[in-house]
C-alpha cells in the first residue's frame, strides 16, 4: 500500500534528485556539508501536521509502514525540535504549557508568542501581528493556504486573518469579537479577511462560512467571485482550474478524514482482536491533500513572473482524530499529510531553492503501550491495530474521560527542514524563531524576538 | 538554583570553546558547516538519560528553568530522533514497539536488536554479541561506565556483560540465565562480567550484587579487589582515588534521588495545590552524577598514554521515578543528569577530538496537560507542579493503574550530539545506528545492519 524503505532514507539535499542513502552506514558529512544553505529561497512550502508529535509520528510509521520503514517527512536531513507554549491572556509574562492551534500558529506566523485562541493579535493588547504570508506577499511572492480543516480554522486562519478569537470563523459567527466586525471598522470575520488578503490559493474545507452574508445577500463567496477568485466545489473542478486565484471549498465543515476505524475504548477495547483500519473513506468528489498540494503548487508558481511563492499545507485531522480517540482515522491522516510532504520535496528535489519544512503546532495524547493485561493496562481508552509488520500495536488515549475530548500535550515537537536556512532547525528553537527562519529565508531583515517572551 | 538562558542556545561546536548564540535571530550555517566532522575521535562520552523522551524533557525543562530557558542538553549542534523498538524472543523477525533498557541498551552497545531482557546476547539464539566497550577496548581506549543505578542494572550491563536475562545481576541471581553460569562454563553473572572484563572506570550503586559470594568466602568485590581494582564506597573516598582502576559502588541498590515530591494521584490530586520540589534529597555520602562523570573522565584521560577513552554515563532514575510516578524525583534526576552532560560539554569545548552523544534509551509515560477540571480530567494520575515560571504545570502519567508500575512508551525519542561523526545522527535513524556513529567514530570498519532487521 505504502512504500517500505528499510534501513535507508530519503535524503532530498540539494543537487536536484532525490537520493537514497544508506544512513546507517554511511558517513553523512559528505552530503550535509552542502546542504547547508545560507542564501534566500524562491520557494517556501511549510507543512504542518496538526497535533503531530512524535508520539504520533511513531504510530502513523508503525501502521503504515512497520517500526523499521521510513516515512517521506523523515527525510528531511535537518532536523530538530521545538517548545510550543503559549502565553496567558490576562499576564503575557506567564506562559502557559498546553497550547491550542491558534496560538502555536501565530507563533510561526507572526514570530510571536500569543494566548490560546488568538489568531495573529496580540495577548492582552489584542494589537495585529504581521504575517509571514504578508510578508511573502509585500516581497512579491504569490501566497497559498492549503488545509483539510475550514479554511477558517486557526492553522490556516493564522496566515491571512487577525481576530481576538478563532471561533470568529465567518460573518455570523463573531460573538467573540465585537471589535472585529466589519460594522465597527473592524477587518471583518476570517473567512472575509482571507478574501481580502487576497491569498492567491485557498483551498479546504469550510464552505459553510463562506456561505455566510456579508451584507445583505451579498456572501462572503459572492464577494470572493467580485474580487477574482475561481469557486470550485470538487476534486473534478480543481483539476481543471487555471486561474492563479482560486477559492477552492470541498466541504461545508472539516474534510472527510482518509481512513476510519473504531474508536479507542475502555480497556478491555479490542486488545485480544486487533483491528485493521479501512483506508478508503474519503469521498471521490473531495482531493486529497497531496492532491491539493500538487495543484497549490502548480497553479502558485504560474502566479508570478519569477515564480516565487509561499504555500503552508496543513493536515488538521491527526488532530481532529487525535481529540476523537479514533487511531485509525488518525493514521491515515498522517500518512495523507505524509503523501502531501512527497509531493513537496519532489518538487524541491527539482527546484533547489525551495526551503522545505515539515513540523507539527502541538503534541497529542496518543501513546504506544505495552500490550495490556488484565493485571495492567493504562487507565484511558485503548485500541490495538494490527500494523504492517503483522505484529499488534496498542495506543492509549488518557488525557480525557471517554467521550469527551482528549487534550493536547505540551511536549516540545519535531521540525525538520531542507533548503535554504533550513540548517537553523537544528538543536531546540521555539516555535516563534520558524517565523524568523522563513523571513530569513525571504530575505526579509527580522527584529529579534520580543524582550516579553 | 539553575542558570537560566533566555532566548539563546549555548552551542558547544568545534573550536574549542562554549558559544552562547542568540539562536533566534542568526544565520547557524556559519557555526555548522565546520562542525561537521568526518574524523576519529579521542574521546567517546556517550549520556543516556534512561526513559528521557521529549515529553520527559520538557516537564524537565519547564520546571527547572521554565518554558523559555534551555538545558545544557538542548545546546548540542546536531539533533535527531531514533526509533527504539525491540524484538520478539520467539521471531525475532517481529518488532515489540515498547521496549526495555536491556534491548534498547543491547542496540547501542552492540548495533543489533534483541528482545526485551536480554543483555548483549541474540533473540532466540542466545549468541553473545560484541559491544562498543570492547571495540573500544581492543583499540586501545581505556573504558568506564558509570550510572545511578545498580552497576549490574540494564542500562551500564549492556557494555561488558552478555547474559539471557538481565536479572541476572549477580552470582546469586542466576536463575534465569542457568546457561551462563560460571559452574557450567558460562561468563558468569554481569557483577563478575563487569569486572573480568577489565572495564577500568565501575561507578553507580548495587553493592550487594558485588557482595554475593563467587565460590567459597569470595565475593565478586574480593575478586575485583584482587584484579586490581581500587573500591570505594563514598563520594569522599571517591574524590581521593588516583588508581586508573576503580569499583565505587554508593548505595546497596539504586542511588538515591536527588530531589524528592508527593508522587502523581488519581484527580483531584494536588491541582489547586501546586507543590515545590525538595531538591536536597541525595546522601552526602553519595556522589552526584556529574561528580561521577568528572572524576571518571579524569581518571580515564590518565589511563592511557594518549588519553583515549569511551564512557557512558546513565541518568537511571529518570525512569525509575516516572514508572513511580513521582515528577519531583523524575525532574530532579533529569536536571541532575543535565548537570552531568553540562560536564561532557565542558570537557568537550577543552578537547574538540570528543564524541559526545546525549540521548534516551526509550519514551515514558508523563504527559504535560491542560489544568484538569472537574468536568473533563485525564483519567491517570496528575501531579501539579509550581515551576520556575511560577506557573502551575500538570504532569499525567496513564500508562497504568494507582500504584502500579507506570509504563515506557513506544515513541520515537531525541538524539543529539557533536564532535567527529556526530552530524550522522540528524533525521530519524534507529537506536542500532548509534553503534556504528561511534564505531566510525573509534574508527572500527563496520560490518552492515543484520538482514534481519
Amino acid at each position: 500500500m505504502y512504500p517500505i524503505i528499510r534501513g535507508a532514507s530519503l535524503l532530498a539535499v540539494a543537487g536536484g534528485t532525490i537520493l537514497l542513502v544508506a544512513a546507517r552506514t554511511t558517513d553523512r558529512s559528505v552530503e550535509l556539508r552542502p546542504a547547508i544553505d545560507s542564501g534566500t529561497a524562491k520557494h517556501i512550502i511549510l507543512f504542518i501536521g496538526d497535533g503531530m508529535g512524535d508520539s504520533e509520528i511513531t504510530i502513523a510509521r508503525n501502521y503504515a509502514v512497520g517500526a523499521a520503514g521510513r516515512l517521506a517527512m523523515d527525510a528531511l536531513p535537518f532536523t530538530g525540535e521545538y517548545t510550543t507554549y503559549s502565553i496567558a491572556e490576562d499576564d503575557p509574562s506567564k506562559p502557559v504549557y498546553v497550547a491550542d492551534s491558534a496560538a502555536t500558529g501565530t507563533a510561526w506566523a507572526t514570530g510571536s508568542k500569543t494566548s490560546n485562541g488568538r489568531i495573529s493579535t496580540s495577548a492582552k493588547t489584542d494589537r495585529d501581528l504581521p504575517t509571514i504570508l504578508e510578508l511573502a506577499q509585500q516581497r512579491g511572492y504569490a501566497t497559498g493556504d492549503v488545509t483539510t480543516a475550514e479554511l477558517t480554522d486557526a492553522t490556516p486562519a493564522v496566515l491571512a486573518a487577525h481576530v481576538a478569537s478563532r471561533s470568529c470563523q465567518g460573518p455570523d459567527d463573531m460573538a467573540q469579537c465585537p471589535q472585529d466586525r466589519k460594522t465597527v471598522g473592524g477587518p471583518g470575520s476570517i473567512a472575509e479577511q482571507m478574501i481580502d488578503r487576497g491569498v492567491d490559493v485557498l483551498l479546504g474545507g469550510g464552505s459553510s462560512r463562506f456561505e455566510q452574508s456579508v451584507s445583505g445577500e451579498q456572501t462572503v463567496a459572492h464577494q470572493a467571485s467580485t474580487n477574482g477568485y475561481q469557486l470550485v466545489k470538487t476534486a473534478q473542478a480543481l483539476r481543471g482550474v487555471s486561474s492563479s486565484r482560486v477559492l477552492g471549498l470541498f466541504a461545508a465543515g472539516t474534510m472527510t478524514t482518509e481512513w476510519i476505524g473504531q474508536e479507542a475504548l475502555p480497556y478491555p477495547s479490542n486488545v485480544k482482536n486487533p483491528q485493521v483500519c479501512e483506508t478508503d473513506h474519503r469521498r471521490s468528489q473531495e482531493p486529497s491533500l497531496s492532491e491539493m498540494t500538487a495543484k497549490a503548487i502548480d497553479l502558485l508558481e504560474r502566479a508570478t513572473r519569477d515564480g516565487a511563492f509561499f504555500l503552508q499545507v496543513e493536515g488538521a485531522s491527526i488532530d481532529k482524530q487525535s481529540h476523537a480517540a479514533n487511531p485509525c482515522a488518525q493514521i491515515g491522516e498522517t500518512i495523507a499529510f505524509d503523501r502531501a510532504v512527497r509531493v513537496g520535496l519532489e518538487y524541491a528535489a527539482a527546484h533547489r531553492d525551495t526551503l522545505l519544512v515539515v513540523a507539527a503546532d502541538h503534541g497529542h495524547s496518543g501513546q504506544i503501550v505495552s500490550t495490556p493485561a488484565d493485571a495492567d493496562h493504562p487507565s484511558g481508552l485503548l485500541s490495538t491495530l494490527l500494523t504492517a509488520d503483522r505484529t499488534p500495536m496498542t495506543v492509549s488515549y488518557a488525557t480525557a474521560a471517554y467521550h469527551r475530548s482528549q487534550d493536547h500535550t505540551g511536549t516540545q515537537v519535531r521540525i525538520a527542514a531542507q533548503g535554504p536556512q533550513a540548517a537553523a532547525v537544528l538543536g531546540v528553537i521555539d516555535q516563534t524563531d520558524l517565523f524568523r527562519v522563513m523571513a530569513r529565508a525571504l530575505g526579509a531583515s527580522t527584529p529579534p524576538p520580543s524582550s516579553a517572551r
